[in-house]
């Protein structure tokens, strides 16, 4: 289904209904409107304007529209910032930020956590049972422009407060798990603790792991306030957010407990060419449509988050403002955008926004009209896939045989102890997602401690906290398992287990890490099945006198270990090597692969499978005989995909 | 006409009677002095020390050298920051300034004002008749060192005011004007208004721009003060201000009005390297020189902005000390600066400085004379240029037959929102400006708005902003008018203009920009007249029904667009196309044009004909028959140059 | 004699003993204690807990170690910061510091020092005549995090107060030695002062030198604190400090006075890469070693800061964690380091650490043995070393016939004012040293003003500021003198002398500079004894008349300048010329050289000479016949030595 955000504040109800006529014809069945509209529904405290919102609701009911409704908590308005400063948040450089944008608070700040219900209240009271309101998003986009990690009074207090729960109010017990006694820093109380910012030298990685856990905490609770609310008075609904791409400062898995399902907000362009550069590649071969895997990688991350449901809320539909340069997509890129959604398992795909604002900080970022109501480029290929989804049924779930065990913690740990350029949990993610997808292969992506049944191979980039009940999954588990470098290499309290890395690991391959080196883009090769792959970055020396070395590299250093089923690679592998090493894998685990060409990918949905072509040139696919072509054709033009059913399997 | 900055305070008055007569023998005229001297002036609160200047003054009188007097307020002295510390400015990081180099005050403070009223008083009441005075020199190059936009609270008052004033006390027009709907940041008055620092995202560009204008209005305010003061004590005297080279951060022309005429600051080695920096080139073939084109585009603005008039007030004369690094000229270049200031239209060439300070901060920025009073090589040659000048008689006004239109406003609009990687207004200009050069023509700069009567062709390498007057000097204006990118992208309070851009513009050419798209380094093919010229940075999607289409990019979408005698180029477009576009349009307009070989320019002022060899080469330039040397030959050696007369014209 | 940095603390008193054990069995003599154990050993205001402490001295008496006991001040506790917050230091943007690594105090604290007093008397008091204490060294690693200036209130008094008094109380001396009058800098009285940040443009280089001496004293000051209380109550045991390598913020040889030896910290890999990124290069030969003279240039650095004793306190032992990328050594490197420490000259070489703590910052730094106690590979090759010295008597001292003038207040005077890109003083020092180790010459690296009797050539890179007493040892040697660019360049108090540089050392080498250029990557050809050589930086335009020119550049510039027995280069040379220069001069001085090939190099220690080879591949080196060989082969493997003796020398 097709959805569209829209701002009916930005155009006078006058608009709204002629937009909402010309939704229906487009085939949008949910709106999202209302996340950024705080001052326009409370003016000042206490003055609230309805008009506007009930007007908007009402046509949509009479229209036959979804509204999806944004709590307005993102942009608190100027008065209340005025009435209560202390909500403004403080940076890691001790800067109060100002009013001006949006996100210009602190999730700690408990005046503004009861301005937060109180709002929300009134909000959810209001609209809770209207008939037009299917489900509710919670505030927009939270951490966006850094702001889930705060240096302020109230997250020193509140910071204080949780280590004092964690550890049950001993600070022995804090001193022993970050190892205070070095460097003299010590604690005799909770109330000493400070924030781990403005440090002359780094600051404790056990300090910054557990300041990096409670500013997580922080968001899901803010967040649990609303959805308490919306539980209570808004029955029926379902209850969302969206989140970003790539964006790791909180635990998604964690908020997302709180929630019906996951939403993200996918913007193909811009990500790719961030995340190309934070691996330091200036050359974007896919600069305007994206990188297929970066895309479907938060598709199945979201998928994850969602326990099997997501929503694209926040659709690309042309050129954007906000990334080093932006480029206008490709002829076919929307289509191309909202179908690969639908394919990897989406249940809406909602286009941000409906008409490009000609004012203020996004008006360079447009939506599928222009400011004069002229559609885009875009509207047309959204009504193509309107028209296309009617013959097309795409409800049954997304099954895979892979999973990839993602983990917010090892993000975490990765950032504050890089130990070395180029090091980067993304980045490792990365190149093994990619490998599998690269091999023709529907992925999906769990949180550590998920059931891992019915799954035939298990990837796991790295985990570098081993808890118990993760380990039980995998010892229960008896298909092929591996582990990428830095797994189990730190105890929950960032420290290196007793029994030496990878810590509880050794329960089920029995390595031991000596030493572990950064490369930087120092080369070093690894052989393996007779082929040599060079491997930067990272490199571990692996006691070689345990269990099966089943690689080495060229001097001497051993470089993937095996015990049964399972797999330890000591070094930072590159896409080539896992691609050849992921087929051997799927072989003997009887999954079956297909080499897909550069930027053409392949997903399966149900019955349906799907292949997209990401690339500007045609190309010409070898599909199986007796399929059923549901959409397109054999040859699937630059920007294009073909979609067939597998009748006969 | 020959002139230097002195020093007077840091040699003692003994040694400036040496100096004085030193400086007649070079044929010096024209003597600025006491633009820092304040603290030498009146050493604490109402303690004056007048005899050095007394005698400075009288030795000046005596010896036929005319006095620009520097108001001392660039530097304000340490007993006066210490009674009014709210004078220091603050950073955009919010930080307080500290005292200890120069430019540390704030040009909203209320106290400074009042101080600067007083000591500028004092001064102008004291030698405003001073027959050595021949005129005043406001402050110093305003806004160096990055203080024109400052964050302090008396800023903030100002700016409130200053909106108040605007939006005429109505809080309901700024909100419409910025479009504050949009995330919440609606104000219910104006003093609720912030500063626009310190956002935790990007803010409002409205806001932005506003304060943009009130910042470059404080300094326009900050001079009027000065030169109200002097115009009433110091009857018949000009007053002027040396600007900066390249300097966007307030609007020269409207600070301009109050002076008799403009003065600037020629250090070409050091322009041309930090220009090449901010384009990412690290390669300077003008190392020793100067770039000619960097050089000129200042001449030749600033004698738009002195309405005709202008001075070097500090002419480089040697190596400098502030660049990424610093070059000694290359032998002949102060002489070659000196003729190509003349030829541009400079009345007076001041020299900076007459004598090295072997103390202080700017100890290794050299002058005529090394801190022991021995001659530097460039001394030597500004001895040349005044035996030379004594033959040639410069007085007639420079005329050109192509204008460019320059605009402060567009160049903020540009940074407040580049969009895209490599957008820069100053990179734009010059690229129009160069490739007009190329072609051996003279070139106005002109404001917005200035009229454009007997102009053969006017270019406008983009105005974001059209305001009606301007429309109208370009309706009534019937040569080729060429319109760059962006041009009419913008209203006035920065939103995208109701009829989609170009907006006004519209009018004279029926345009309409339906999508634009940054490009980076991405290169897109234009195809004009057969040849094929790579686009990269910027690039717009225009309705392609309207008007005539006289040029595509290779994947279809219209670059050139032409509507009877206006041009909209919907491009960034580089050096070689323009030449050879600028090349045809010239020859449709009646203007002859010459190509120049690389790093060889030439001027006309009056009846001559200058002929600059910027290279290290010796060139073999091609002239017409029948003209009449007056310096120089015709083989040009390298840094040199020709000067003749064109009897037959 | 083999070291060890231990932590006691760490590990609990049973382990010390069996820990000890081990160290004995290795060959360690001394184990340095204590330097960051202030909490505990005073857990709050009062309260010590000094069993762990006593047990461990008690253990080492028995087991015959020496304690190195290191006085804890570089980690003030959490509860004596809460007591006095303006313990904590401010850096130059104005922040202050926050308790949680080390280094957070400010030098100029009254109240800090005073606590430092106080602990440190308590600690020597108990511990100064224990049997097994056998020196002491004061707090670790001054400066580290760029601690050495700081920009609090108590260190603007302190300022302040250390400028009357060089002054002598007369504002007017400070006013002319600054050169005040340039911008209105003019004090009244010492009071009026600020600390050199946060102004607008550069701050006065006279201002930021003398702040710099300060904060050097500052330094001195405290460490001597610290070394009068050691001195009175532990009679006879020795005083050190752990200085680090290529840091240059205070003056070590001031501080090393009140020393008895010097001691600096050996991390080969990481400081390798660090001064090649500073250098702007990215490829790094010797990434898994160290460049060989990198290293040796701290060890005869300390050799002079320590007037011919020197220890390596912390010899990297293994991968660290604080370069930008760590690798973990070659095979043999801690041996190699080992060796070549004492053929430096080294007394004790002590390893860091004994056991890597699994804990906290320094987690991933690793040591002898690993956090399980299983021995790293650098344990064994020290095995090896402590196995082979005991046929190898190197108790005589290190003896040079070259010794290169080393000079604290030049690398101040270079990074106040580099005047162009490249231009750093270790840059400089570093190629002038490279080629001397080049030519197989052991070099000492003195102070100025040292005694240069002995020495068969003079090297000095640069001696920014000269005095009477330096010039008169210059003028007392007979030897060849080498002078590099800007020797004699500022006065003092950091003005251009009044006889234009080099200032006094005219009367050496009447040259005088009459301009000078950064040249950033701009090259220009030198031409030496009919070879060319590349030249970029830096130049200078000598006057040519003066004395005899022995080189100059292609443009025609002079380049090298003799008078006698003095030269003086008026550029900044590369490596390869100084190589065949200081051939040529050691030639004229009766030295013998001999080119080493890339990355072998020799030294000579009493009557051994040892070679080594920092290279992957076997060396095949010619030696002299005759000689005794003490240790390895005349083929030198990969990352190995050879020492012979010369019998017949
Ligand atoms: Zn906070
Ligand atoms: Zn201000
Ligand atoms: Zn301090």
């Amino acid at each position: 289904m097709l959805g569209v955000c829209y701002y009916p504040e930005h155009w006078g109800t006058e608009k709204v209904e002629e937009d909402f006529r010309r939704m229906k014809e487009l085939g949008i069945e949910y709106v999202r409107i209302g996340e950024f509209a705080w001052s326009r529904i409370e003016s000042e405290r206490g003055k609230f304007n309805w008009d506007w919102l009930d007007k908007t609701l009402e046509l949509a009911e009479k229209m036959g529209l979804k509204i999806v409704l944004g709590t307005p908590t993102a942009t608190p308005p100027k008065w209340l910032i005025d009435e209560h400063p202390e909500i403004l948040p403080v940076d890691k450089d001790g800067r109060v930020k100002n009013f001006g944008s949006r996100r210009h608070y602190c999730f700690s700040s408990p005046v503004y956590r009861e301005e937060v219900k109180r709002i929300v209240t009134i909000i959810v009271k209001r609209y809770g049972k209207h008939p037009a309101v299917a489900g509710w998003q919670t505030d927009n986009e939270y951490g966006c422009h850094d702001t889930v990690r705060c240096y302020c009074p109230r997250c020193k207090k509140a910071f204080q407060k949780w280590l004092e729960r964690k550890y049950e109010g001993d600070i022995k017990k804090l001193n022993e798990a970050w190892g205070t006694v070095f460097w003299s820093q010590e604690y005799r109380s909770f109330d000493e603790i400070e924030l781990p910012n403005l440090t002359p030298a780094d600051p404790n990685p056990s300090h910054l792991l557990d300041y990096y856990r409670l500013a997580s905490d922080q968001v899901v609770e803010f967040n649990k306030l609303q959805v308490e609310i919306i539980r209570e008075y808004s029955p029926g609904r379902f209850i969302t957010h969206n989140f970003m791409s790539g964006f790791t400062d909180f635990d998604h898995y964690k908020l997302s407990k709180d929630l019906d399902f996951a939403t993200w907000d996918n913007y193909p362009l811009g990500h790719t060419l961030v995340f190309l550069r934070m691996k330091g590649e200036t050359k974007n071969p896919f600069d305007r449509v994206g990188h297929p895997d970066i895309i479907s990688f938060s598709h199945d991350l979201y998928r994850g988050v969602g326990r099997g449901r997501f929503w694209v809320m926040e659709q690309q539909a042309g050129p954007v403002n906000w990334a080093p340069y932006n480029l206008w997509p490709a002829k076919g890129a929307v289509r191309l955008w909202t179908w690969q959604a639908f394919a990897h398992g989406a249940e809406v795909v909602s286009y941000f926004r409906w008409r490009q604002a000609p004012f203020a900080q996004e008006q360079m970022h447009s939506g599928l009209l222009a400011p004069d109501s002229a559609p885009y480029p875009g509207y047309h290929e959204v009504k193509q896939v309107f028209e296309e989804l009617k013959n097309i049924d795409i409800n049954e779930p997304v099954e895979s045989e892979v999973a990839l065990v993602f983990d917010y913690e090892t993000a975490w740990v990765f950032s504050i102890q890089p130990h070395g350029e180029g090091v980067n949990y993304i980045d490792l993610v990365f190149r093994f997602y990619s490998a599998l997808r690269r091999l023709g292969l529907n992925v999906d992506i769990v949180p550590p401690g998920s059931s891992l049944d019915g799954y035939k191979m298990i990837v796991v980039p790295s985990l570098a906290i081993v808890k118990e009940e993760v380990l039980d999954t995998f010892k229960k588990y008896d298909g092929l398992l591996v582990l990428g470098p830095r797994s189990g290499s730190k105890t929950e309290t960032f420290q290196i287990p007793p029994e030496m890395p990878p810590g509880l690991l050794k329960e089920i391959i029995p390595v031991e890490v000596r030493q572990v080196e950064s490369l930087g883009d120092n080369v070093e090769t690894l052989v393996w099945n007779g082929k040599e792959y060079p491997v930067s970055i990272w490199r571990e020396d692996v006691d070689p006198t345990i269990t099966e070395v089943i690689a080495r590299f060229k001097d001497g250093f051993g470089a993937i270990f095996r015990k049964e089923n399972v797999f330890y690679l000591a070094f930072w592998p590159n896409g080539d090597f896992l691609v050849d090493f992921f087929e051997a894998l799927s072989k003997e685990s009887g999954i079956e692969t297909k080499r897909m060409p550069e930027g053409v990918r392949i997903q399966r949905r149900g019955e349906y499978v799907f292949s997209f072509n990401f690339t500007s040139e045609e190309v010409d696919l070898e599909i199986p005989t007796k399929v059923q072509i549901v959409l397109g054709d054999q040859k699937i033009p630059p920007y294009g995909l073909l979609i067939w059913k597998e009748n006969e399997r």
